[in-house]
């Protein structure tokens, strides 16, 4: 292979080496501020390098990496992905997104290529939030919404991230210089696995992602009459369990009637509980999630009409609790349209779907115009040691993605 | 009021008074061989002799009260509920059936009554199975079908049977004395609270008893596949909480078909249990119940058959095992006749309604054959400090109680 093109040999061993860089012995656990985080931002930090970019560690803790364009100081294509990861996760998850922009870098330096803008390729320091229950700290610091009160929340050994940042070699009171000017970058770009299993339903290596659904949570509870299973006629019940069981169902056909929608009741607590006692008492969770907003908003009115409407019927006392509610983060069109036009150079057919899970972009869309490249992967399985690509498909994405580089036009930007 | 009548109020203070012998404080718990049910023997023995019986305990602890009839040795009608409760019970679930036969054979002992046959009395020692996890030892030592293997069974404290016995003071080898013979016992007539709502709904004071249910229990399996609920589609989900809950609806609509049939889901575990993770396996129980036998099994077929199309139909593995069957008891039809005889003579519309709940009478079918008398209770609930009655349906009960023995006829039996 030649040096000008991405090597996916390099790019998957790039993912298994962070992917050793854990706490958990025999797993992939790697926290904001950790050991293994500094261990990890070293290792990248020299990827970088090799691969022609300066390098260095921002105010928070991001690795950020630059690839200078055709004279110094253009405003850039900024890149990236995650570095830390849920407990016990997969090693694609985020890093596979950091290791294959530095790649696409490297192979545009061995050509001695130079673009009419600058690269640059950032290693969020968290995304996932797994260690102090704030998510996106290292995007929202680059785009400049990091709310200092975070700072006080502590891990599970009582640590604040405050003190965390300082055992790290940071200063708390200067994150806001990770903040960077919106003139400065022209556009941010996300590689990262599906998460789903949409892909590989079709049969294809690497989709466009519309936008990063927004979500709605709720919290419910219903109260019925616990009575004895053996003596309350059915006619005379109130069991709460049969109407959650209704609701589960009304939520599973609102959300399954228009494509786009995903609902999903995955908590689900009945009370007292013994095998000889009706249901008195019956709690549960909703996350509806779409990728435009008055879909999603639409479907979680009708399914707290129709619970509403059960749980009448049923003569039970319903309880909804909404617990987060985030709008839609939309890729913008002009990055899709350059990110699908890669993608049909490299023969694959343009697969647009939207993104169920979470990403940086979510932050950064604050600051600059977001697009995002979807990798199969297998079975849709994710946060989960089994979390599995393919070497070809890694192949694909990493042509599809220099493709994406080096024909990216920012006049196209409205 | 006259001593030639049961004293409604009497029967009250009864009840209250052995609702004081407690382990519980503040509440009331009396289990089989404690100090609290030798001080509950002491005071039905009491009122037994007063009400004109000779008294004794059995081998197994039973309280036994005989009024002979027109000469001594005659066969007997066997009248009697149980001494012991649940833990956190109610205080007339048991104890109403024997102190309100203790006060029918004190009316009739005021008036010099004797009968054509003579009248017992039994409290029994356990019905509830409470404390040695092994239930009806009181009436299945007096049928004869007491198990020697349960004297092995230990309480929350490891103490055997076989020792608590003996700590009670008497002898677990000598269990089979306790056991009567079939031509000494005419017939077994138990009063006692509904446990369920049925005679307040239909503004009842009594009704006559058709069966004790039969009961199928089930634990049930479903293994769908976990996965992120932002990132797969509905059309690609296999949601073991989805189909649950079509389950749950299922048998709640089969056993809703027929007014005798009851079906209850009433415990449920869904895993893993996340806001955001499709469920990928649930774990409920079933328990079915009806006053015919090929009423409950045919409900139990249609419903494994319904779970076994759910589970195909949404591609999630079924697994079912039946943890407990038990068949009907049913009440003779000769003292059904008998006892509805009775509430019609008071002024009481005839309901003849099974019993959900288990009773002694389950275990002395195998001795004789066995009717039953349900008095309301508030709101059906049982097995629970609210458990509630009124001195209205006591008074009503005790009436009807009387009549039926007095008017009691042998001779109908086919």
């Amino acid at each position: 292979m030649s040096a000008a093109m991405p090597d996916a040999q390099r790019i998957w061993d790039h993912c298994a080496a962070l992917g050793r860089l854990s706490e958990l012995e025999g797993g992939l656990t790697r926290v904001f501020l950790s050991r293994e985080q500094q261990a990890a931002n070293d290792l990248v930090l020299g990827w970088m390098r090799a691969a022609g970019m300066s390098a260095r560690l921002d105010a928070i803790g991001n690795v950020v990496g630059r690839y200078e364009g055709e004279r110094p100081g253009l405003p850039c294509l900024m890149m990236g992905s995650h570095l830390d990861t849920v407990r016990d996760a997969g090693k694609y998850d985020g890093m596979l997104g950091v290791v294959a922009a530095i790649e696409c870098v490297r192979a545009l330096h061995a050509r001695g290529r130079r673009l009419p803008f600058a690269l640059e390729v950032v290693g969020f320091a968290d995304e996932e939030g797994t260690r102090f229950n704030a998510t996106l700290l290292g995007s929202r610091a680059v785009a400049g919404t990091f709310k200092a009160e975070v700072l006080d929340n502590v891990d599970q050994d009582g640590v604040s991230m405050r003190a965390a940042l300082r055992a790290f070699g940071l200063d708390p009171e200067k994150i806001g210089a990770a903040a960077r000017r919106r003139e400065d970058v022209l556009a941010y770009a996300e590689l990262h696995i599906e998460q789903g299993p949409v892909l590989e339903a079709e049969g294809l290596a690497v989709g466009v992602v519309t936008a990063i659904n927004g979500a709605t949570r709720c919290a419910v509870e219903i109260d019925g009459i616990a009575g004895h299973a053996g003596t309350v006629p059915m006619s005379l019940r109130q069991d709460a369990l049969a109407a959650a069981a209704e609701c589960v169902l009304a939520i599973e056909r609102r959300c399954g009637a228009e494509p786009e929608l995903v609902g999903t009741v995955g908590k689900l607590e009945c009370l007292p509980g013994a095998v000889n006692v009706v249901p008195g008492k019956v709690r549960f969770t909703i996350d509806i999630r779409a990728p435009r907003d008055p879909l999603r908003l639409a479907a979680v009115d009708d399914v707290l009409a129709a619970m509403k409407a059960i749980a009448a019927r049923r003569n039970v006392r319903l309880g909804v609790t909404k617990t987060h509610e985030g709008g839609v983060a939309a890729c913008a069109p002009w990055l899709m349209d350059q990110i699908g036009a890669a993608i049909a150079a490299e023969g694959v057919p343009v697969r647009r779907l939207p993104s169920g899970a979470g990403h940086d972009g979510m932050a950064i869309i604050d600051l600059t115009d977001i697009g995002m490249l979807f990798v199969r992967c297998e079975k849709g399985i994710s946060h989960n040691p089994a979390e599995a690509i393919t070497l070809a498909d890694v192949a694909t994405a990493a042509r599809v993605w220099l493709r994406f580089i080096e024909n990216f036009d920012p006049s196209r930007k409205p």
